[in-house]
């Protein structure tokens, strides 16, 4: 929390609002009247107002003076699937109608609704229709945004995909971290050969990866998705070009998806509402995140919580992320999972807060960001709100005054 | 649906997008590729772009090539608390640190802190302090707000919350219905004399009314408030007025709160959880809306369900209010009010959509607005959406393109 040597001149210094700099195990480690000074994208100071060596004006080209409202590190949404074409509103309505999953299955909804969508939809339309999305995600705090492929299913529609979240990421000025899932579901013209589909997923990887578009490998292991001896495949193809792995693990069931990923050594095992204490334990030794996904668990109206006693007592770092995804969590803000996380999960604002932030930082390999100290990347939001706990306490409205990423000001 | 006559030029016309008037008792009453003209505060022209009598720019003033998107009525938040002043983000944060309620009340927590708050705020500050409040409810759509008093709880900060109330409104540019609530909770001045406090609140009644500050009258019926004897002292001292009535009514248990409501010709019941079959048919017969209250639901986690289907086979109209308070429903979105009743009460979306719109305008007694028909007011809302049921199915999200109120464009 000590500042930097001043040598130049900062870019930018936000004077007179607290910081919730999340530095160290606990607490938001908060500063009052704070200053935050960066130059290029990192931060050069994190500190009390009253520590600046200097007047403001000598320090940095750009001074706000905030009064008041309080900065975090931008938040870190470590796991969505935002890239989609079509609608799936009209699924949801016909549910709420009556309408059982079964029968929309067989009128062609469900995930194969949004796999034809977005085989169909040129890599331009692909953009126009998730730019949005990312769009509303980045307005509401976040400044790294994951996105996973899983649509396509196919060579060209994943690599269409991959490309897509890169493009979001350049068009909006925040880090997007791509993650290949082409085992995210058999698509059709498999039917009956989830081996031989997971062949060809295996050898899509290294050419998707040698273009640029990978920056993580993640699988549906699930009863309806694929199994153990199928993830497994998928991961050594992974470990070969040297790629993290994370695992959609024990949603809906204890599939030993997380024990999996563990012993791959993997970022993250995501969901996790059915992890036993052996594979709580085998995430605490690899030092895999547990990501909540709160969205899901409202949409569907689960009731069976995940091990969150367990992974306090035993130290696995817990994320919190939107699945912003058509079918089962349209969320389009990190701070509404938030709010489910404390509402239905009973996290605290802190945990939340630290699962929206350096937590999911660690969830993506990431450890350049997520809190507030100098060096990190200069990704910070000034929120119009009195105390962080706010962040978790309203739905609706819009709090953020303005989002940093990289030092750029993006809203 | 019909055109009106074109005599004069109107002054804005947007064609283009599919409309949601919500005429008739049900469906959404689409029209796609519409056009919606207006002249002053009023609705002009419902229809399909095609039935318009002449080309758009000979018609009106302003033409908007929509280019897609819905318009629905603007959204009516029939009941809100969103006046008040303090901060309660503290005590949500500590009940999730584990600690009581009763410890937060014994620390000064509680209702009483936000009438602490309120009380010690200049009427300037008070208006500071809630107005953004305000503001995020018309972002998100909301035309017609209702507010209540009930934090003052003494004439003087009674009269300060409804003038506030009234200055939210002509600073938006939306209608605010105020509603007294000065039966809301017994102030510690008088504790153990509730009999005598009615009295004050029916005395204050007539003065405030005198002044213009008051649309309607509430009262806070349960067990835990005040008992039916006192709510019909406060309903008598509204009646001699001419002016209408609504209760918080049987929300931690059935105190046949609905059914008094009724018997007084009330405009709705609001909360009604537990309300009993004989209650919903008073409710049914006094042509009293029935205003569902997710938010609280959600926060507190409950699991008494309002009784849907009575309400549906008996009739009576279902509204969707956001509730916002700073104790139990921190609710910024009547959207996000919407998305909780359809996940937490399985409302379709059109029921949620005619509960934010047609039938909380009837919750306030208002003819004049809640679809979009020729001679009603030009409230409405354009959508960046594909199809209604969006606005239910979107946790967070920007999801507004234009918002009028009596024509004008607030955003
Ligand atoms: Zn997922
Ligand atoms: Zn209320």
């Amino acid at each position: 929390m000590a500042g930097a040597e001043v040598t130049e001149a900062w870019d930018g210094l936000i004077v007179g609002a607290s910081l919730a700099t999340l530095e160290g195990d606990a607490g938001y480690a908060a500063i009052e009247d704070g200053a935050l000074g960066w130059r290029g994208d990192r931060i050069t100071f994190v500190g009390r107002r009253r520590d600046l060596a200097d007047a403001p004006d000598r320090l940095a080209a750009t001074v706000v003076e905030a009064d008041g409202g309080w900065i975090t590190p931008g938040l870190v949404d470590c796991h969505t699937h935002l890239v989609f074409a079509g609608d799936r509103a009209g699924e949801f309505e016909q549910r709420l109608q009556g309408v059982s999953y079964e029968e929309i299955a067989r009128r062609g909804g469900g995930i194969r609704s949004t796999v034809s969508a977005t085989r169909d939809a040129s890599e331009d339309e692909l953009l126009a229709q998730s730019l949005p999305r990312a769009r509303a995600l980045v307005g509401d705090g976040a400044t790294t945004l994951e996105i996973k492929s899983g649509y396509g299913l196919d060579f060209d529609n994943e690599r269409k995909m991959l490309r897509v979240a890169r493009r979001i990421g350049q068009s909006l000025g925040v880090e997007v971290r791509t993650t290949f899932l082409g085992a995210h579901a058999l698509p059709r013209e498999y039917l009956g050969r989830a081996d031989e589909y997971i062949d060809r997923v295996c050898e899509w990887l290294p050419p998707l990866h040698a273009e640029g578009l990978v920056d993580a490998v993640d699988a549906f292991a699930e009863r309806i998705g694929f199994n153990l001896a199928q993830t497994r495949r998928v991961f050594e193809a992974a470990r070969t070009l040297g790629l993290p792995v994370k695992l959609h693990a024990d949603q809906l069931g204890d599939g030993d998806g997380a024990a999996l990923v563990a012993e791959f050594g993997g970022i993250s095992a995501d969901h996790v509402e059915y992890t036993s204490p052996a594979g709580v334990s085998a995430m605490a030794r690899a030092g895999t995140v547990a990501v909540l996904l709160p969205g899901a668990f409202h949409v569907l109206r689960e009731t069976q919580l995940p091990p969150l006693a367990e992974f306090r007592a035993q130290g696995v770092p817990m994320a919190v992320a939107t699945d912003c995804n058509p079918g089962t969590s349209p969320l389009l803000s990190l701070r509404q999972a938030m709010q489910l996380a404390c509402t239905h999960f009973r996290l605290t604002p802190e945990e939340a807060l630290r699962g929206a932030t350096v937590n999911a930082a660690r969830a993506l390999g990431l450890d350049d960001r997520g809190a507030l100290r100098v060096g990190l990347r200069a990704d910070f939001v000034h929120w119009n709100i009195a105390r962080p706990a706010e962040l978790c306490y309203w739905l609706g409205g819009a709090l953020a005054r303005a989002v940093h990423a990289g030092g750029r000001r993006l809203s």
